[in-house]
């Protein structure tokens, strides 16, 4: 395993790189802001901790008001329970008997609420529940958004499953997950709007229909950091589990705000720190922080103060950009913050945060939940 | 850290998922082959580490023949000398104090080799190899293939950069570093065999210009697994550093040979083991590995038996697909065997290898080299 790119007090600039950055002051600002809104909209807000992977940043999010967080996988979900959260909801269907058999276990130490989208997982869990005399609260993973994700249809889809597992030993049905996931990502406010006008109908006309048959929604969870003020002024969905706000990144920056100037509700506070190895010409550079140091699937980095510079190339271990007719205005050897293209699967790439404020470290963080993808 | 997904002796279909697999009989084939074509041509093979991280496969491949290993982070060098390798080229130019302090002390251990692109790298890498009374062999990477990538300039800016740092203490001119990267990935053949050609006559000149200036360069490395039989057989490149082809990816599968038809030289043996956990539709399925689980930067995973399944969307964990006027073959549990787009940032997800032959698991190795990208 990696050690630190960094010590406690040293200056930003002494740190070795490629490293994963967290402006502290940015961070701070972002979970303050998210909580306020929750509380403002008078909703619960349950992080995800996926994003992050660290129930260091999960219980400063709760010492802010945050209910407890939600998780993708299991091993996520102990790194938490570990890490001193006690409120865990696995926001995702999960198969097979090891995974299940560590759920019930984990529900002997902290409270756990899962999602299911079929009736046999439903049956799976109950025996695991019951294996280990534990009661889970399961909320029925609605579709909201119509395209091939998990989810049941809404509807009386919806309603047969909640029932079975409202009959089904060691569950508790709490509700439904309704998370419009690709709706997040919408550039224009008027159409991502639209999306999740769409997604709080169908949740109320499930809600209605499940409540008609005695089947209380008590819990109805969703939305995200594109979103996050829409579901939560809904009067529908009583949590929220928006993840990216701490952090942000290139693709998050590239949404729209309902002005339609830019989406600036949080800070960046997540940064890749990056050398300039390379100057082939006096228009580009080439860094060392490639696929291996920051996630493409959203596109490349941004550069810090150069929002412009092209993406002309790169590789396994290099981000290769020019900023034509003009000079590239770092030297070989500089360090330069680049905002990765999108957060999560970035800080799934490293085992240490380096937080800093100002240009001074002040942390080192692991990312405890890295690499447990089951 | 992660636990190992599996254990020796268990059947594949026991294996937990996301897991990272190896086919070991077709990485065995693979390192056979391409250890014959470097033999059948009379160059010598050191294949990149960057790819699999692994000193054990390092050995493997030595065992057959090759040299030694190129990696492109110290991080991962380090990872290789403790592993027992011996002989290793950084193929990649390091800057920062630190890392080249590493240098010098690795080069204490093992044998070391370094690729400059600028006369004040050469000169913190002499600083070095001084201090810790070491000999460096130095490449000058040049750039042979015209895009804003690492190198300089072939020709003069070449011949300048040679007698620099032929002139410096510590370190000796071993010759070029001539990698033609993007041309690995370029599809149809008689396209990536002019530009291949082209690079091969660009290091043939500037080989025959420094030779003319006294300066012997006995080393010439560059090739991938896409262009290595041109290389080869170039009389020009003494030494390969293809490192794709012990695993193949859906990347390279898209390649075409020289007779136009698919690019078959070597198997695919590395696969993302995943689990459907979602079945939104008769035609569509959900499995439990997304973006965390399976490099998406050459574009989403292939379905082992169903190549032309579509990918409809995904997530950070989620990766799913369509089999549009047709029933999904796999049903809800089923285990599947995907390969990854990219190979090398797949591998640098995980932290095991999950090595089977036919139905068995036969291996557990660490990815020792997994995130060192320092």
């Amino acid at each position: 395993m990696n050690g630190p790119p960094a010590s406690i007090g040293i200056s930003l600039e002494s740190v070795d790189t490629p490293a994963l950055l967290v402006d502290l002051d940015a961070l701070d600002e972002n979970i303050r802001r998210m909580a306020h809104a929750a509380s403002s909209y008078g909703v619960r807000l349950r992080p995800h901790a996926k994003t992050h992977k660290s129930p260091l940043i999960a219980l400063k999010q709760m010492a802010h008001g945050a209910v407890g967080v939600c998780c993708q996988k299991v091993g996520e979900a102990e790194a938490m329970a570990w890490g001193g959260v006690t409120d865990i909801l696995i926001s995702n269907e999960i198969w097979g008997r090891s995974k299940l058999e560590r759920i019930g276990a984990l529900a002997r130490q902290v409270k756990i609420a899962v999602c299911v989208d079929s009736e046999p997982n439903a049956e799976d869990l109950s025996g695991v529940a019951v294996a280990y005399g534990v009661n889970l609260d399961v909320l029925v993973d609605i579709n909201v958004i119509g395209d091939f994700r998990t989810g049941v249809q809404p509807g009386d889809p919806a309603l047969r499953l909640a029932s079975k597992v409202d009959g089904l030993r060691g569950l508790r049905f709490a509700g439904l997950h309704a998370y419009a996931g690709k709706a997040q990502h919408i550039r224009d406010f008027p159409t991502r709007q639209s999306v999740i006008k769409n997604a709080i109908d169908i949740a109320a006309t499930t809600r209605g229909l499940l409540e008609r048959e005695g089947l209380s929604c008590q819990w109805i969870t969703g939305s995200g950091t594109g979103t996050y003020h829409l579901e939560a002024s809904s009067g529908v969905y009583t949590e929220l589990q928006a993840g990216s706000y701490i952090f942000m990144d290139a693709d998050y920056g590239q949404n729209l705000a309902a002005d339609g100037g830019p989406y600036r509700d949080f800070e960046n506070s997540l940064f890749v720190y990056s050398t300039i190895m390379s100057r082939p010409t006096a228009d580009s550079a080439i860094f060392d922080a490639g696929l291996k140091a920051s996630s493409f699937d959203s596109g490349p980095p941004v550069i810090c103060g150069l929002p412009h510079a092209e993406w002309v190339g790169g590789g396994d271990e290099h981000f290769n950009v020019r900023t034509p007719g003009a000079t590239f205005p770092y030297a070989l050897g500089d360090k330069v913050k680049l905002i990765p293209g999108h957060c999560d699967p970035t800080v799934n790439m490293y085992d240490w945060y380096v937080g800093f404020r100002k240009d001074r470290v002040e942390a080192i963080w692991p990312v405890a939940a890295r690499g447990l993808n089951r």
